[in-house]
């Protein structure tokens, strides 16, 4: 797997239980037993989850007496949505440059009608 | 590995050749040989890496005479930044409740102070 910052958050966003660890995040600080409460899945595997979080940023971990807190981090979310809006300004223009190609394509089509090429 | 849309997209994204495959398609379609001309790999790791990109349909393949052409499929990349439009509002939020919080926690410390609890 790629070890680059915005390799790393995508994959951390690449599954659902981690998406929704994040969302869960944004009310507040959570313990691993308060985030595994909603998921039918073991606190183990929560752990889990949160180092993929954690070592991509998205997450920071603290001792509060006993328990063990997560915090969401979301400036590396900010990276990801910056790569998207520039790529989508590529998609935008790679459209624009579609519907000039098919312009120039119907021309040419009607200059071969006109002049009798197959 | 998930297997829901958003999942599969993040997944894809996750690795920075496919994302340099998709930016060198926003000009436009483009055979394995052309995708692989810029990097220090295989045509058959370049094809793998289709695939992936393929399986999240954010790349269609079809074939021009002997050619196999690529051509990015832009819909998914819409959903992803939908998905991190609202997760921002979330995390812009999150950041409001933080200042509500601190301002609570001053304002109770103020308080305490006049009272002169420890």
């Amino acid at each position: 797997m790629a070890e680059d910052r915005l390799s790393l958050v995508f994959g951390a966003l690449a599954d659902p239980i981690r998406r929704a660890i994040l969302i869960r995040l944004t009310e507040g600080e959570a313990t691993v037993a308060e985030l595994a409460a909603p998921f039918d899945v073991s606190q183990p595997a929560i752990s889990k989850h949160l180092r993929v979080l954690e070592h991509a940023g998205l997450v920071s971990r603290s001792r509060r007496a006993t328990a063990r807190l997560s915090r969401l981090e979301a400036e590396p979310l900010r990276e990801v949505t910056t790569w998207l809006a520039r790529y989508q300004r590529f998609w935008d223009e790679s459209h624009e440059r579609l519907d000039e190609l098919l312009a120039a394509l119907q021309a040419r089509q009607d200059d071969d009608a006109r002049h009798g090429h197959g």
